[in-house]
C-alpha cells in the first residue's frame, strides 16, 4: 500500500487517473491538489467519483504531498518541471503525465514548448515511460515522463519494423486520428460540441509537439535518424486514438510473425490476426493497444493500424502501469478492466 | 464459485453481461450459446473480450447448460419462456433479461407481446428482479425476471413518492430518453448511425411494452391502480437512460429527506443533493442509479430526474446484482466499477 | 432590395442568419459588426461562407449601420436594449434575436435577466415576433423581439389547445430537449464535445429564462394566467429542439382537426398525420415546425410533439420571416430550403 | 425545364438527389421508382420532403420513365447496367450514381464487382462524370458514370500534382475518412448507431472497390501507371469525406500556386490559403470541395487535405452538376446552397 498524490486533478487525464487509482488495491489516495478548486469536493466536480473519492481538492501550497510515496502530475505543460524537483529531492517518486520530461534534448524541448526548461538537470534522469521499450529503467527510476497519446500509439505500431530494420526510416508516415478528449478539458471554442461533432479535420500539419517525441523514440529504436510525416486529426468521438501508419519495406520478413514475437510477452499489446481492422471502441476504458498489420495488394507499402484509448494507455493507464513497475507491483495490478463496448 | 451459462450472448445485454461476469470473482463462465453463431469464438464477435473470454458460442441443442448453477437468458422476448422451464425443472436457477416473466397477468402479457405465453405456470413463481423492492424474494427465488431499462429508471424515481402516498397516482408522467443501444443490436434501418445521430424523436407514444411493466410495479407500491403517461424517446448516445418524472403533490413532506431515507441502505441508488442535475455519463458502465428531486417555483409539481446506464442497472448489472442475491454473495460483488467519464 | 446590417455575427445565430441572408433575393448585406473581431474577414471565421460573404467584421463604433434599412442584433442579452434605440430613432427597423425585448413586464425582465433594462420605453413598442400569433402587428412594427427557441417550439405546440380552451392551463408540462448549439458559441466547459457527447441531462429545472417568455405567450392566448412546468434538457446533437408537451383535457374535441385548422394557412407549421413521431432531423436547416398530436390509451392526457431547428425557426429563420413581413416581401422568400436529411 | 426520373430513390443518394432536384428551377420531377416501396408517398419515407415532393414511389415495371428527358439511377451496383440501355436506346439520357459504368476495363470491373457486366458496349460510351476533368465530354454525353465519393475527394486532391508531373506516382498514399452515410441506408449491424458512434476504424485495407476507380483516373492524368495505397476509414459523423493525401515531391514548384491555377475557374473547387485545415462541416450539404496544401517541415512529402460532402459533391450534387452540363444549363444552377454550419 502506497500513499499517492495527484497534482492537478481537474482535467481528463486527472479524472481518469482517479478512476484507476481508486480501484487499485495497493494505492491510498492521499491528496489531490488544484490551485483553482481548492476546497471543492473532488466528487462535486466529477460526480462519477461520488462514493469513491472522499477527498477535497487541496491548495498546492498547503498540501501534504511530501507525505506521499508517489506524486502524479496531471498538470498543463510547464508545471511539473517547476514543482517536481522539490519532491524528488525529498525522495518522493514522480510520474509526469505532461510533456515536461519527455524530450532529452533541452533545446528541442524549449523550441517546441516555447519556454525555458526549469529543471534541465532532471531531464537526463527522467525515464521515458513506455514500458514496452524501457521496462527495466522504469523499475529503477525516480522520475518517469509518461508518453503522449499519439506517441504511444505511433511508436508501438512502428517499433517492431524499425527495431528489425525492415523499413525505410526516412519516409515514415503517421496519419493519426484522436477523439476530442485528447484536446483536454479546456474552455476553448474549437472543441465545443457544436464545432467538433459531425465534423472531421486535420490540425497542426505543419508541426505538432508530439512529432519530436515520436521522432526521438523511433530514432533510438533505429539507432539513427528517422524522418516522419505526422498528421494529427480530430474525430468526433470522446476517447480513442487510431494510428494508420505507412512504411516502405526494405527487407522482406513475415511481418505478422515479427509483431507477434515482439509483443508476445507484453500484457497490454494485442497483435490481432492478419487482415484485422481494430476499432477504437475495442480498447475503450482499458489499457490495451491493439495492432493489425496489412500489406495491401502485396505491394511495397506496409499499413499498420494501432488503436489505444488516449486517456488510458495514452495517459492515465500507462501512468499506473509505470507506477506498478516503479513500486514492484505486478504490472497489471488495477489495470485488468474489460473494455466497455458498446 | 458457480458455473454460469448465457443463452444468446450476441446482443448488447449479452456482451455487457460477459464484461461483468468475466470480472466477477465467484463466476466461472461455462457456456455461451447462440443458434446462429455456434462455433465462432465469442472474442471474434466482440474483440473487446479478447484475452478475457476463451469460449466459443455453442449450439443450444448440444450445449451443456444443464451443468450450470445459473443460466442467464439474454435472448429476444419469447425464448426464455420456452427454454427456461426445462432448466428450472433440473434445479438450475434462471435469470431472464428479456420480458418473458416480467408481467404477472398472462392476459396482459399476451396482449402486449402478441403471442401466447409458453409457460404461464412459471409466471407466478417468477420474482421481479428489482432488488430495491424485492430483495428478500430474489434471495429465495429460482427464476428472476430482470426488469426492463425504462421500468428500472422510472420505478426507482417514483417509488418513494408512491410508497409514501404523497402524490396523485392518477396523473403520473414519465418522459424518458434512451440511448440507442436500448434498441438492441438488430439490423434495422431506424437505428443506423446516419438515421439516429444528430436527431431526436419520441416513439411508441401510443403504447410501449414497458408501460404495463411500470404500471404493475407502481400499482403494487401504491396498493392500488396507478395511471401513467409514458413517453419514450431515442437520443443520440450509445448508453444511458434519463427519466424526467412529473407528479402532482397531494401531501406535503420533505421530499429530499424522503428519498434519502428510502434509499439510505441501497448500494446502487445515489440520491443527489437538492437541485442537482444528474448526467447519464456519471453512471456510464456502472450499476448506479442517480436521482435528483426538484420542485420548480415551489409549485405543486415535483420533477424527479433519474439516470441509469441502460445496459448495466437497466440490464446486465442488475442481473448480476440479482445473481449475487440468489447465491448469497455480497450484493456488490463484481459491481463496483467506477463510472467511465468522460 | 434592402440594406441589412448584423450586429454581432460571431455566434451560431449570427452565422445562420448570414447563411440565410446571402441566399435571400431582396437583401444586400451592408455591414456585420463585432467588437472583438473587427477587421477579420467573416469568411475566415466561418469558412462555410467563403465565396458568399466578402465583408469583414467592422468596428461597431465606426460602422455605417445607419445606412441600413434593417439591423439584426445577434448579440448577447443586454446589448440591443442599449444600441437599438439610436437606430430606431433614425427610422431604421430592428429585429433583436436576443431576449431584450421579449417580455413586456419590465420587472419580470429585470428579475430573470439580472440587470436593469436600458430602454423600457421600447419594450412596449416591441412586437413579439411569432408570426403565427402576431403576423399583422409584425408587418407594422419597427422593433421585433424574435422569440427564443424553446418558446417557439413550446408555444406552437400548445397554442391551438389553449386558444380553444380545451385543456387545463394550470398544469401544463413542457419537457423540452435541445441540441447543444442552443447554448451558443461560447467557450464554456460544460458544452465541450467530451462533456456533452454521449450524455444527456436536464438543466435549469428550478428556473430557466424561457419560462416567463412561454408563460407570457400562453397567458395571452388563454386570456388569463397559465401555469407551466418547463424542464429543458441538453441532448447530444448539434441542432434541433424536440418539445414533448403534456396537457390535461378539459373539453372534448377532434384535436387532430383542431391543429390542422389552426395551422391550415401557416407556411411554416406542418401538422403531421395522427400518431406520427416527428424527428428533429426532418426540419434540419429549415424554417419548419412539425407537430404531432397523441392521446395515449385514449386517456385524459394529450401529448403534443413539436420539433424545430433551434437555429432556424428557433432563431435566424424566424428573424428572416419577420423581416419579410416587415418589408412586405412574400413571407416565404429565402426560406424555402428543403431540410437536410440525413 | 426537363422531365426527370429517379430509379431507386430510397437510399441516401436518392433522398439527397430529391432534395437538390426539387429546388432546381429547370427540373420537373416526373417519376421516382422503387420496387419495394411502390405506392408509398415519397414524403412518408422521407418526411423532410413533405411539402416538396408530392409523388409516390412507382413500380419500375409500370412507370413512365420513357417520358423523361433524363433518368438518374440511385440504385445498388448492378441495376443500371441492366436497365439503362433500354432508356438510352430511346434517346433518354442517363446518369448512374452507382458504379456500373465507372471503370472502362470490363475485366477489372468484373473482378472488383464480382459479377459479369450486363452492358459492356455502353461502358466505352459512358463518360466519367468528374467535370473538373471531363467537362466537355460530359456536355456531349448520353450516359454519365457519376464518380464515387472517395474517388472524387482523392482525385481532386491529387490531380494538379499528377498532371504537372511534380510527384512520384509510384508511391501515392490516400488515407481517407468517411462519414457513415457513405455506407448507404442498409440494415447492417456494423453501421448501427451503437456500433459506429464513439468509434473509429479502418476497413477494406486489403482492397476497396474505389481503388481501381481512383487508379484509373489518376493514371489517365499521369498518362501512365499510378500506384496508390488507399485506406478508407469510418468516422462517427453523418456526412463528409476528409482525404489526407501524401505524395513525394520529384520536381519543385510553387505548389500553392499550382493548385490555385488549376482550379481558378472551377466553381466547386475552393483552394484554401496556405496552411489551412479544411473541416468537413465547411462543405456540409453543399457541392464544394475545399483543398489545402501543406509541406511539413519543408520536407519532401506533400500533404494535401481535401474535403467534400460525400452525398453532394461525392454523389447527388455532382450528378446535378453533370445534368446541368448535359442539358446546357449554367453549371451552378440549383447548386449554390451555402454550407450548413454548425
Amino acid at each position: 500500500m502506497i500513499k499517492v498524490g495527484v497534482v492537478g486533478g481537474t482535467g481528463y487525464t486527472g479524472v481518469e487517473l482517479l478512476r484507476l487509482l481508486v480501484q487499485h488495491p495497493e494505492v491510498e489516495l492521499h491528496a489531490i491538489t488544484s490551485r483553482g478548486e481548492a476546497g471543492m469536493a473532488v466528487a462535486d466536480m466529477f460526480p462519477s467519483l461520488r462514493g469513491h473519492v472522499a477527498l477535497e481538492f487541496s491548495d498546492p501550497t498547503k498540501s501534504t504531498l511530501d507525505k506521499c510515496d508517489l506524486v502524479f502530475f496531471a498538470t498543463p505543460n510547464g508545471i511539473a518541471m517547476q514543482q517536481a524537483p522539490a519532491l524528488l529531492n525529498q525522495g518522493i517518486k514522480v510520474i509526469d503525465l505532461a510533456a515536461d520530461f519527455r524530450l532529452q534534448d533541452v533545446a528541442v524541448w524549449e523550441k517546441w514548448y516555447g519556454m525555458p526548461h526549469a529543471s534541465p538537470e532532471w531531464l537526463e534522469q527522467a525515464v521515458y515511460g513506455l514500458p514496452e521499450v524501457n521496462r527495466e529503467q522504469i523499475r529503477n527510476s525516480k522520475l518517469v515522463a509518461n508518453p503522449g497519446c499519439y506517441p504511444t500509439a505511433t511508436q508501438l505500431g512502428f517499433l517492431p519494423l524499425i527495431e528489425s530494420g525492415c523499413v525505410n526510416v526516412s519516409s515514415l508516415i503517421a496519419d493519426v486520428k484522436s477523439g476530442v478528449s485528447g484536446a483536454g478539458r479546456k474552455a476553448e471554442t474549437h472543441i465545443l460540441f457544436a464545432e467538433a461533432a459531425d465534423n472531421f479535420k486535420a490540425y497542426g500539419v505543419n508541426g505538432h509537439r508530439h512529432l519530436p517525441e515520436i521522432r526521438q523514440g523511433l530514432s533510438r529504436a533505429a539507432r539513427g535518424n528517422v524522418e516522419l510525416t505526422f498528421v494529427p486529426h480530430l474525430t468526433p468521438m470522446i476517447r480513442g486514438i487510431h494510428a494508420t501508419l505507412y512504411a516502405q519495406i526494405t527487407k522482406e520478413t513475415d511481418f505478422q510473425a515479427l509483431f507477434e514475437q515482439r509483443y508476445a510477452d507484453e500484457p497490454f499489446v494485442d497483435v490481432l490476426p492478419a487482415k484485422s481492422h481494430p476499432e477504437t471502441r475495442t480498447v475503450r476504458a482499458s489499457n490495451l493497444c491493439r495492432i493489425a498489420i496489412h500489406r495491401p495488394q502485396n505491394g511495397n507499402t506496409l499499413v499498420i493500424l494501432s488503436v489505444i484509448d488516449n486517456l488510458v494507455k495514452g495517459a492515465a493507464g500507462q501512468a499506473v502501469q509505470n507506477m506498478n513497475l516503479m513500486f514492484g507491483f505486478d504490472e497489471c495490478t488495477g489495470l485488468s478492466h474489460v473494455p466497455v463496448l458498446p
